[in-house]
């Protein structure tokens, strides 16, 4: 990889080279205007709906700039084995699929059932581990042993970070068309290969344009750390229903870039995000998960220092089993 | 309006003479690629997604374009009313609003409750009355003369057609980039303003390709009117779900194009409706409601002869009420 920052995994030219090995494998998700839904919160809300990219997630774009990088060095390479809660997994399995790996998929017993089924649909070997008590990537590392198989991580490599990094590259061209610079843009984040690639791209279009992460509660890791200058982890068995956003530390790839790129990291409880979720079945007639829906969990709090800007929002994912779709419908308007 | 058929109200002149006056009015709403879905199902669906347009459905194309085309004729015209189960309401309100009109609306005291808030949160004056006993053609008559209003009638007025339309166009310029031509475009019908509009527009750029339209079983007078050659009405207290398509009988200025233009209309059922809705939030991540997943239902049941093809489904609404969203989680998935 490129790397114009020398203390930098990522930088805009490895972004712009995902973008170009992406083309016409990936979906150009839409930024999506509701200028009605934006007069009455008194700010302008652009959702970037990356639930909308194949598999439901913006996972899959860094899964198949990883496995199309790989068939670039060892044309022969034709297995590959990840670890993820379910929407790397999909990544990584429908970027298997459509570019002729076999894969197998470390996923927590506890996984929501629709990322375990279409995880399953897309054609990889699922197998299954105890979240509080296995360690995911000494079972990965097995595998990967025994089928000389390719670990594509879910967010700790250069390959990773600039796939989802091609999100930011569109942000910066849909946001030119409708003639504007967002004041600010704001990703939920786990192990944040989203947020970092997508800030690589945002800054380098946007200096001035303020880039959040948004984390849950109990998983606010990067908030602290950035406060701490170094990588804090989080307590393991903290409860959330942001079941996509339990990465235990930052990146030790990604943190560096969060430092230096992010404004620094909004911390959203599990009621704001079943209201965000309830706003974006109400309001933006989205289907969005609870962990995707931290970014709008977090703008829907800052409506007072938001008043006549613009925001744009990446919703990351909507992979959320139907119990999780009602009881966000179950809550009332937020708007009201 | 131009007629460049003399038999019909509108022609592709009128549709694209909207474009240009809806021309950053409008959304342009996205044409959805969802390739894993599509190669599960055997065929290229794209979704028309409608529900992500300003009030969340097509009729504020309409009700846009009519108030314009009035400011146009008439630069003192200040007040509108219209009477709609919902849609054309919020579309009424919304387009009322944003161009400086009064809005009066008379919609069914049954109307889903989403509809009448959003109604009256963009500033209408609502005005209840029971479906079944009083005639809202009548109060909205009273009104119109009282305030010296223009009534917006739902579908059969010109403009109203032609506005819809734009959708249509928005298809055919989408289509296109995608480098393909849909054999297949369905959208869900009421009245018909908005499958004859679209056909205008697709049959003028795509002559081979089919255009649909989707009823509900119980008001299914499109289909059976097409069969006998003249206009025939539904059994007004015929239970459905869906309560956008409801309209008694196909339209005097619609059905002659709807006769001229559609390859038929595909009749669903409550079942199938509920189960397209699950669909499209499992599958699409879309808050579709009842009426507007109608043409997704019927796409869902000609897996068989569309198999290889390309289908164009226009999901028209998304003002689905929290307890209907549940009711279409609560369906098990489609697609297993």
């Amino acid at each position: 990889m490129n790397q114009p920052s020398a203390k930098l995994a990522v930088g805009i030219e490895d972004v712009r080279a995902a973008a170009a090995r992406l083309n016409g494998v990936i979906v150009t998700t839409p930024l999506l205007d509701y200028p009605l839904v934006s007069e009455r919160l008194g700010f302008r809300l652009l959702i970037k709906a990356e639930t909308l990219q194949i598999t439901g997630s913006f996972k899959f774009r860094g899964a198949s700039n990883r496995l199309l990088a790989a068939k670039d060095t060892d044309p022969a390479a034709r297995a590959v084995v990840a670890f993820s809660s379910g929407n790397h997994a999909q990544g990584v399995a429908a970027a298997a699929k459509l570019l002729g790996f076999k894969a197998t998929i470390v996923m927590p017993s506890d996984a929501p059932a629709i990322k375990v089924a279409n995880t399953r649909g897309y054609g990889a070997e699922v197998v299954l581990y105890q979240r509080h008590t296995e360690d995911r990537e000494a079972i990965a590392r097995k595998i990967a042993e025994k089928d000389g198989a390719l670990i594509v991580p879910p967010y700790d490599d250069p390959y990773i970070i600039a796939g989802q990094g091609t999100a930011g590259l569109e942000i910066v061209v849909q946001v030119k068309a409708l003639g504007t610079v967002p004041d600010l843009v704001i990703a939920p984040c786990s192990g944040g290969g989203l947020v970092g690639g997508v800030a690589t791209a945002v800054k380098d279009a946007f200096p001035n344009t303020a880039v959040y992460a948004a984390e849950p509660a109990g998983y606010d890791d990067l908030n602290r750390s950035l406060a701490a200058g170094e990588r804090l982890p989080n307590k393991p068995t903290a409860p959330s229903i942001c079941d996509a956003l339990m990465a235990q530390t930052p990146g030790a790839l990604t943190f560096p870039i969060h430092r230096k790129l992010l404004a620094g990291s909004k911390v959203v409880s599990d009621d704001a995000v079943l209201d965000a979720m309830s706003f974006a079945q109400r309001h933006l007639k989205l289907v969005v998960e609870p962990g995707g829906a931290a970014g709008l969990a977090a703008v829907l709090a800052m409506r007072g220092e938001l008043k006549g800007r613009t925001a744009v929002v990446i919703c990351s994912g909507g992979n959320a089993d139907p119990e999780m779709i009602k009881r966000a419908a179950d809550r009332g308007d937020p708007l009201l």
